[in-house]
């Protein structure tokens, strides 16, 4: 199991750190291109998408991320792309599902679909119960398939229920988001608990939350899971915060990671056999 | 461990089941008070207060919460009284908070304090960082102690996080609530999980909601905790459902199981002495 071939997921931008923060964050949809293309020699195959504003604050408008999908085909058809339907901007469902009818180039290969509600550090992060299936209904409508994202187990068996109901179909993908202030935090006991509950046929990730970011990373590549990465949840490249980390940086990282553990990166053509999923635009 | 006598916390009323539902639950301050001295002489230590109005609807009107205070004093002084600052009906913190203002006989022992948001199975439980902050605060003023609820494994993690910071002080007791749909199921991996964030000297509970209050009794029972039981989780006695509880058999069932793994019944004085809370009204 551990020397499955590991698929790096990337998460360039979030809806969090602004140009204030840190100036590697990739906010226009030319520097969201340029990161994921760097990013894909580096070995990711998975890209998880938000958009930004002209002043950098968080888009759901499906205009605004149509480009970021179709700037991605054209790197590389290949890469699995991934759209965000976060509930923090906007937590109504139409607001949230409206990047799901994105077509042609821009219709994205998995979409986000959030299991719960749970609280950030600031403010709570509603998902309630019929948001959630109204997204995975229209996921599975139109063929998208949901990238299941869980901060607590109770999220993740959700959506081991909702797959036992057929709402959700597989193979899976999860990722499992640790050290989140006030969510579960990164200890081998809250990650077993995550896998006792996920749904079967799972191809699960490890996201780690600011300083959790490498250990979630070390900790996914050991017990043959994946990995998720990018300036997204972190915007730092070493434990004492000194230097500020580049999407390019942490994936070369992960990559060297996953070399000394003999680990070989996923392609993006393996990823997409791996969970079932088709070229979005045939060749 | 366990030996330890056990803590048995009835929770006799809840906010959700109606008389429609079962003829069972204690809705008036005379029926709570009846089940309470029922359970009381079956070996219950502490009461999780919930009250209603005369319609049967939930309440956190302070003047409905008083006299079921004030009768379970009289019933026995050494009995812990806790009472719900739940956010069901009102979210906000006054509204909330009002029951910790409860002065001479109606003082409450303990107060809940859910540690965070999460999932029922048709809404969301929304219990923001500051309005969890805001009445912990205002229950450390008072010198009401937190009975810190958990429904993931993150949320007593905040527990922990607000222990340290001095925001809670201990002995800690902390309900940890599985088998609810969208949150922690009830299983041996996310039992360790819980137990792995929960603050330092913490004496730990389990309910389990509808039909995993049973298992959760004999997990807790066998792994050294402490138990809450009744109709406000779980309105039937047996798997099947096909006998409807009341809360004196739920909790007779539990001296039960309790004999037989040798544990005796913690009685009030001792809850009391274990958790460091003084009598409310002194003799």
């Amino acid at each position: 199991m551990a020397s499955d071939p590991l698929i790096v997921n990337l998460a360039p931008t979030g809806m969090v750190p602004m140009r204030a923060d840190t100036p590697h964050v990739p906010l226009t949809t030319a520097e969201i291109l340029a990161d994921v293309e760097r990013c894909a020699e580096a070995g990711v195959a998975i890209v998880h998408v938000h958009a930004r504003r002209p002043d950098g604050t968080p888009s759901q408008d499906p205009d605004d991320v149509a480009p970021i999908v179709e700037g991605i085909r054209a790197i590389d058809p290949e890469l699995i792309v991934c759209v965000s339907c976060s509930g923090r901007i906007e937590p109504s469902l139409e607001a949230r599902a409206a990047v799901l009818d994105l077509d042609g180039a821009a219709r994205p290969d998995m979409a986000s679909l959030t299991l719960g509600s749970n609280n950030f550090l600031r403010q709570a992060s509603v998902n309630a119960p019929d948001v959630v299936l109204g997204l995975a209904r229209r996921m599975r409508e139109r063929g998208i398939r949901p990238e299941l994202e869980a901060f607590e187990p109770g999220m993740l068996a959700w959506g081991a229920h909702l797959a036992e109901r057929g709402e959700i179909e597989g193979p899976h993908y999860a990722n499992i988001l640790l050290g989140n202030p006030g969510t579960a935090p990164l200890l081998p006991a809250t990650l077993a608990a995550f896998l006792a509950v996920a749904p079967p046929d799972t191809t699960w990730a490890l996201g780690g939350i600011g300083r959790f970011q490498l250990d979630a990373t070390m900790l996914a590549i050991a017990a043959g899971g994946h990995v998720r990465v990018g300036l997204e949840d972190n915007i730092w490249l070493d434990r004492d915060r000194t230097t500020l980390a580049t999407n390019a940086a942490l994936v070369g990282r992960v990559a060297q990671l996953a070399a000394l553990a003999e680990r070989p990166l996923a392609t993006p053509a393996q990823a997409r056999e791996r969970l079932g999923l088709p070229l979005a635009v045939p060749r």
